[in-house]
């Protein structure tokens, strides 16, 4: 019952529609057998596609954290999400992916005999009687990890510049083996969510907000980084490599097109690929609107633009659009991704007083505005519920926050999560790898 | 009458060709329907494709004009770039898409009823009975919108280090909501352009040309960074950061593949793929042209190889094969954009002995490769006229540079276009921004 | 004969047997025609995207390179890689393509007839009688050209800081016009190997093991680096910019998706693109075994992860996987990756033992994984040889190794292929280019 829960019932009429409407004549339905095929190659072309280009997200988050965090540890940071990227890829298909597709009609019976090994379909397709309706398992696994992946790249920027590496990768192993695919589960793997009504495209909630909560519970239990709030005054650590966050923050951009459009499933049908094509428009609106509203409000605030809230403001317009990014038109599209930008900007100086540090303003962008883009539904759908869309984000975040600080307490009770102080003001680079990203570069 | 001026003959008589040609008996025509839908399908999935390339090459841009800048003006070309990509996505909706493609019949009525926000197909085509011989709208909109933001992006490159950031976004909303859609229009809108045979198959006068006009208008109302021309003398100032040029260019390169490959429109027949093909080749033996050629002729010249005059070789080769990148041979084609490298390499001291300041070299590449392929089509399609090809690059390039200097010079009356000499001196990022783009990396 | 030797029986009968077992009436076969231009388009627009995500590896090489030199040769090193690529486009056009493929029924013969410019489909594939059974000649050309392209990167790592541009350039144009197409053809072109059993499915022994042959024998030749092994000591030299060499880890691992999945060279049957999908996953798990192994390692041997480590780690599971990532399952692929990035990691101070100085560890990553993936093609293939794979291992690495040793020696005799050791000492950029990379990053 892989991905049950968003096979729209006008996909499955697109189907039997489009070729009745078409055809003149009743004997051209012996048609269809074959175009079943072409269909199935035609969806798991379109995951491999979309997946390719949210797996080059990992890039992105890598290069946005790079560019982020100061020069003395951006080392580490590069080590943190190469190392996250392979963990999931690991967790995922030993655990991952079974838990959070628990086999057709979701029960709990089913959902503890998921914990297995994902199996692909076999070579050829040999000795099988394949179901062609929807893609091939692999092309499905390839697109659902790199989401997985993704949450929990979230994680690493957040808790940059003073988190261990391995306590780190540890928590990777339990975010992407249980808690982002048990969550998960409950809305794409046809869970109590799904059969609520909760609307989540493709992952305001699932994905981006379990990681801005996973990223709070985190930065809460291991502090602010040292000197970061002094005397009641916010002091300024600002990126080391600005062309590297900008080159970060278009990779994604460009991912959010496999993510957002893939999460349609389907391109067998023309109704199928018209909405593919409404997504990747309308995902490219929110950026632009998110990216535009921060420059314009950080001239208004500031007196000047800022670089680093632009981008993150095309990012908050990406995660605003992303719970749905298909019903709205150009327009509306527009307007929630410059709210969702809006939003991010507003936020980040609203942590800075509670005294969070966010190191790359993940949780404004994630957190913040997933919650938005999830509400925000509620502005294009008539079958969304305001009610259902809130518990929904209520139970998500509860969940995600309690079990991800719960990991957190643990990992620091049991070997420590934080650098020495000492190392945290060498940096972790020389510190904790002894090797530094640019070695050549040194300050005046 | 979305782009029927590409529609050629020869891909409509290739969907009426194979089907037969291929037949074994007529009963199988009725199978047709199903294909009607499945061409569908692939020309709006192929346009997504594309068009993410397409969409890629902001970042290709982003990279190349930061890595050519000096280290005290980065942030700001990042700024522009970013913020230039999200006004082109929101003009070209609320009016550049409708009016360059205004309608069926174009004419001037059509034309002034054009100004009208975009609107994309219903989702899942319902209550629509769809057109299925083209491709989705939303498709074709995110395809034809990367083309309006690339065309800005080689304005920006040019104007680099000395330009204000809000009159230069100001001037992107001209010229994305009315100068390129309005000269495109008439070729690709079907315009007086496309009836007189002016052949452009992906934009080396419409695309490239005009951001060459565009932003030779502003360099020379804006005037030459301070300290390039002394006494007679050109200063080098040379780029901050080559990796990232280097890998802005790779980006580009890529991206070509869908900008010139997806102006094809059509990819449901043999027929057109296999032209897609073609394209693809051509276009990689044109930048692989380029880049030999300015290797060889940098040796040459000055006795060793120059790596930014081999960047803008291969570009100037893209540049020079997107006119026309199907109908050469792959030799031809190697030789086309052999030709653009060296012209563009030529091009940068010309325009140093006339003072006119392009701090990426993107006149040289866009503006004189782009007329070098317009006229270069005509080596290779016997029904391309020398006179229309110079008639149509004359009519682009008079509109688009008076257009473009009415507007700078109105900027310039009203908000003036260039920064303080004291913030040119201590560099925009500072300046203008207060963020600097590499904070720790600073001269010994 | 182009690729005949991977249509693999089951690939065949995939496309009679799917549509048979699906059809539910013999009226229906009658659908085959128009399947079969489905087919021929799919296949050829799976080449392209495939091969886009290849050309894209040339990025990553670049971006690798010059982030794992030091800062005074990094212009040197993106010079070269822009036009080794450059090169390899025109020799592969040339020459090698058809060498290659040198025509139904390899032989001798054909072989020596084959030495022809590569002719690409004709525009609308007009007059011609195409056979629809396969992927259009440009697609076909394109994706090849980028796997030569590729093998002339791995060279260019492992000799960087101290040759010479242009010998360099010249060996590689022997190297894509001859070497590389003429092993491959003994495999990819239906040759000896191939009709003995060979398996490499997209060339751990084909692409990656001769590029690491070709470094290794330039790497004895060359000499190391001055400086590089002192008094039984090895003088560490470290990488200029980690976070470039961690993109171009990402864009490899990126473009690997398109190297081996493009390399089933069929996508018109729900069999293949299941297999298609198979080869993703299991490339994404190699990498992830190979990043995950090496972090491990390094933390147990060296008491720290090291990243330059990880990320070769990450190559070196790419590489393994590449002689047969269809068969495995995703355990499986995980440990093959695993191991590979163990090798890996342990080859990379054995060869410093020996004073082969290799730059950026092409050697332990291309040459030495990609023997261990050829032999690991055995643990999944029921049909492998272990003699023939070791066999084939020895031919090709004996040919590669002699014809470049007899390259590298005779530029040495006529031009030289290092630098002075003035010039070394002062960097190649400003003694050999007089071009900074990063002309405002000094040393402190």
């Amino acid at each position: 019952m892989k991905k049950l829960s968003k096979i729209s019932a006008l996909a499955l009429m697109g189907l039997a529609l489009t070729q009745p409407s078409l055809a003149q004549d009743a004997a051209t339905i012996e048609v269809t057998p074959p175009m079943v095929e072409i269909g199935y190659i035609l969806n798991s072309f379109m995951f491999l596609v979309m997946g390719f280009l949210v797996m080059f997200m990992a890039a992105g988050f890598t290069m946005l954290e790079a560019g982020l965090v100061r020069q003395k540890n951006v080392t580490m940071q590069l080590t943190k999400n190469v190392g996250l990227f392979g963990v999931a890829a690991i967790t995922y298909y030993v655990v991952g992916y079974n838990l959070m597709y628990p086999g057709d009609g979701w029960s709990i019976a089913n959902y503890v005999g998921a914990f297995s090994f994902t199996s692909v379909d076999p070579v050829g397709l040999a000795d099988v009687d394949p179901d062609l309706t929807y893609a091939s398992v692999g092309s499905d696994f390839f697109f659902q990890l790199m989401f997985c992946g993704a949450t929990c790249s979230i994680v690493s920027g957040t808790l940059a510049e003073r988190i261990k590496l391995w306590p780190f990768l540890a928590f990777c192993v339990v975010l992407t083996a249980f808690i982002y695919p048990i969550q998960a589960s409950w809305k794409w793997g046809g869970g109590f969510l799904n059969e609520m009504g909760f609307l989540d495209f493709a992952g305001s909630t699932v994905v981006h907000s379990v990681g801005g909560w996973a990223a709070l519970a985190g930065a809460l239990i291991l502090g602010p980084r040292l000197g970061k709030y002094k005397e009641g005054r916010v002091i300024p650590m600002v990126g080391s490599n600005l062309p590297l966050a900008t080159l970060g923050t278009f990779i994604l951009w460009l991912g959010w097109f496999g993510f957002n459009g893939g999460s349609q499933l389907y391109m067998d049908t023309a109704g199928n690929i018209a909405d593919i094509s409404r997504i990747f428009v309308n995902t490219n609106a929110a950026a632009a609107g998110g990216a535009v509203a921060a420059l314009i409000l950080t001239q208004l605030l500031y007196g000047r633009p800022d670089l680093t809230m632009v981008l993150n403001g095309a990012l908050a317009g990406l995660v605003s659009i992303t719970a749905e990014p298909l019903t709205p038109g150009l327009g509306m599209a527009t307007l929630i991704g410059a709210a969702g930008g809006i939003l991010a900007a507003l936020a980040v100086p609203l942590l800075d007083k509670l005294k969070i540090d966010d190191v790359v303003g993940a949780i404004p962008v994630h957190l913040v505005c997933g919650i938005w883009g999830t509400l925000a539904v509620c502005l294009t759908n008539s079958d969304a519920s305001l009610t259902t869309q809130l518990f929904s984000i209520l139970i998500v975040g509860v969940f995600t926050f309690v079990a991800s600080a719960a990991v957190w307490l643990v990992l620091r009770a049991v070997f420590g999560i934080r650098v020495s102080v000492e190392d945290e003001m060498m940096g972790l680079d020389k510190a904790e790898l002894g090797m530094e990203a640019y070695p050549e570069f040194t300050k005046g």
